[in-house]
């Protein structure tokens, strides 16, 4: 509880420094109260774990201490964002193309809106939404959020945003998008952008890309894939499958902290043509980015996005890329996906215990825990509630024992169940089988 | 010359992953062909150093690897937040208010434009932009770009950011700006935001709060302070009345990575009214901000910005905090102004090889470098753009020798002059005498 941590914790600040050793102190406390992410028993997140050289890579990154805007104050890192970057969009099958790292991927979906808007209405940047006829977008009920929040930031309102219903395994419904497509320009505005979601935040969905890409081309509207979470299966010769026509995409956001396992944070935002991200962003600021300078400027980066300065996100992956290698990540993928697979099989191997919402495409597993006493119980809709009300309560459980994290939500009609996501390497089959012993130690009570 | 050092390095991503000697010969070639920001002769950047209480803070955050979104997964870090950024705010002279960490200062100031659109047309998010009248900026001439910026991502247009002129000492004209609010208003657009900078980029200069909080307050504008840079004069009882009246604003941008000499990337937004944050960004997703956790969930500051995963920024910030103390910080803040005063000085006792060009308000140093043929002219049009043209060039000498950097840039009718950052409290006099002898030494055959 946050008040019983408070009393616990000394966070004030003084007005004369501390000596080294109640630092030292402050630095023991925190870890000890700290979650331990980088434990096999964290599912709770889509980022976990804690892979030692990109913590190297982040060692290295603090001492370095620089900015990513000029090449100027970061001549080494600028040339590996563009090496990795260059990699990444080779997976992406863009031939060219502009990339850049954002801080998070609701921000490179961000970026994604706004580089269309330039793409598409060139006149917005000097003269703001007003001048456009309103622009509409589209996205899966399942899909992250940060759509809504990139309308609402960039000033095209929420109400702008239709959200397009999803089949069973939780994927954006094609019909269902070409029917709202429609009605907007019945409307008489204009459909704009398509938010195809590969690997949707509860579910691990992937919306079928082909069909979308279809529909954006026969009218005109910009395709942007969101594979924050589920970018990394395109490293997997088995598994990259499950992203089938990216290339048609004008933009791609691939977030390599969340499947591949860099550290916090390192996102990417790709587009397909080259230069749009400085045609929208660029302001020209001449104490920074100066045209005389004795080298090529275009290995200045700081004009691309709005942020200005920007950490650098990029070194612990380039380090952790020549540490595993293509294979290394190849492997590390699969690994997730058979490990989480060995936990649907489980699960299936103990329907007493445990109910498992759907079969999984990714590495996001849905499922119920079900104490003893509503064991004998056939499935009913008051049954489902009770699940839905003992899956918060065994959340609590976990916490105050701090043996093991995972995350419950409710979806649609549904409500409240587990997502356990395997996204650390570090996770064996025994983590997976002390899981579900350690949720019915924990839960056969309730 | 990026061509030359691509040569060099192997930057390459192999597909089978290389040994551990290997990579630790990366990081030594990383280190070695990277610019040494933290180095007492780097005086280019208006973030530099290496604070090694800060630095110990970055190597625990990345070990903690964590993501700042929920209490669930960061409850230190959290807690953390909440006591510095409300001992920001008492510097502020703010009795309650909202803050959060960004990364950076440009998507700071962007999120106080969208904190004031959401406070003055609460029915934007829903509607967005075109449902409102158009909405007018105004920002000085000398402002930072991402006022701009936040105007053309916001979807408000360039158009509708009006700079003001400032005066001889780079500061916003307070009678300009009252003139171009009546222009707007005569135009049937809505004055919305002023933008006032405390700390300017290339001059250090500060806007006058006070006459311009007037003009908000007689004119219904929201008042945000962009004190990215000049924000750490708080702390220090001598320079503080440089933001007299700050305590009026409505946001506040303030960087301690700048300043105060806390490790990229670390920058700040304050409100002064409660709850604006949440109630201009909330999106409610269910599966990461559950309503029914066994915690008090307004712990929870994921959706209080557009980002949802958020980086760890605060534990450097705090433990420096801890080690130095307010009176620390203050310290380390007046010796960064009485270098640059020696500097100054110094740069006055030699009126034959250096020229101010005015009087600093803060740390920033202005000056142009005289060689030797131009020593024994007279002032003129031609010897200044002379001058300006030798700034560059010496400047390329100064990174091909690799023992100094000082950043130029032209400013108005100004062509290229040096500016001079003190930001490091490494930094000695001895530092200052060698900048001026390095500086005579590589350009007075120029």
């Amino acid at each position: 509880m946050p008040e019983e941590l408070e009393q616990i914790l000394d966070l004030n600040l003084p007005d004369k420094g501390l000596p080294l050793g109640d630092l030292l102190k402050d630095c023991r406390s925190t870890l000890k109260w700290q979650v331990k992410t980088g434990h096999p028993h964290f599912f709770n997140q889509l980022s976990s774990g804690l892979d030692i050289v990109s913590l190297a890579g982040e060692w290295l990154t603090s001492v370095a201490n620089t900015n990513m805007f000029t090449y100027e104050i970061a001549p080494v890192f600028i040339l590996m964002e563009n090496v990795v970057l260059k990699k990444m969009r080779e997976y992406l099958g863009f031939v060219h193309g502009d990339s850049i790292l954002a801080p998070g991927g609701s921000i490179s979906n961000m970026y994604a809106v706004m580089g269309a808007r330039h793409k598409m209405f060139p006149n917005y940047k000097k003269l703001g939404l007003k001048a456009l006829p309103q622009l509409v977008m589209y996205t899966s009920v399942d899909s992250h959020y940060s759509a809504m929040g990139a309308a609402a930031s960039c000033g095209l309102g929420t109400d702008n945003v239709i959200q397009i219903g999803t089949d069973s395994m939780g994927r954006m419904r094609v019909d269902k998008l070409e029917e709202a497509v429609l009605a907007t320009k019945a409307k008489g505005h204009v459909p704009f952008f398509v938010n195809c979601t590969c690997g949707t935040t509860v579910v691990g969905a992937f919306d079928p890309i082909n069909p979308i890409a279809d529909l954006c081309q026969k009218y005109g509207m910009w395709l942007h894939i969101d594979a924050a979470w589920g970018g990394g299966v395109l490293l997997s010769k088995k598994h990259r499958h499950l992203m089938a026509g990216v290339e048609r995409a004008n933009s791609v956001t691939w977030n390599p902290h969340k499947l591949m396992g860099t550290h916090l944070q390192c996102s990417t935002i790709h587009f397909r043509q080259d230069g749009i991200l400085l045609g929208c962003n660029q302001m020209c600021a001449e104490y920074l980015f100066q045209q005389d300078k004795h080298y090529d400027v275009s290995f200045d980066t700081g004009d691309k996005v709005p942020q200005c300065g920007r950490r650098n996100d990029i070194f612990k992956l380039w380090l952790m890329w020549r540490a595993k290698g293509t294979e290394g990540f190849e492997a590390h993928i699969d690994q997730l996906f058979d490990i989480s697979q060995y936990l649907v099989k489980r699960i299936k191997e103990m329907p007493e215990k445990f109910h498992l919402i759907q079969e999984p495409e990714m590495v996001n597993v849905l499922f119920w825990y079900i104490p003893q006493r509503l064991r004998d119980q056939p499935q009913s809709k008051e049954r489902i509630a009770e699940l839905g009300r003992i899956t918060a309560q065994l959340k609590a459980r976990m916490m105050n024992t701090g043996t093991l994290m995972i995350t419950y939500q409710p979806l649609r009609e549904l409500p409240n169940f587990f997502r356990n996501i395997v996204s650390n390497s570090a996770v064996t089959k025994d983590d997976i089988d002390f899981l579900l012993a350690e949720m019915d130690r924990l839960g056969n009570d309730l």
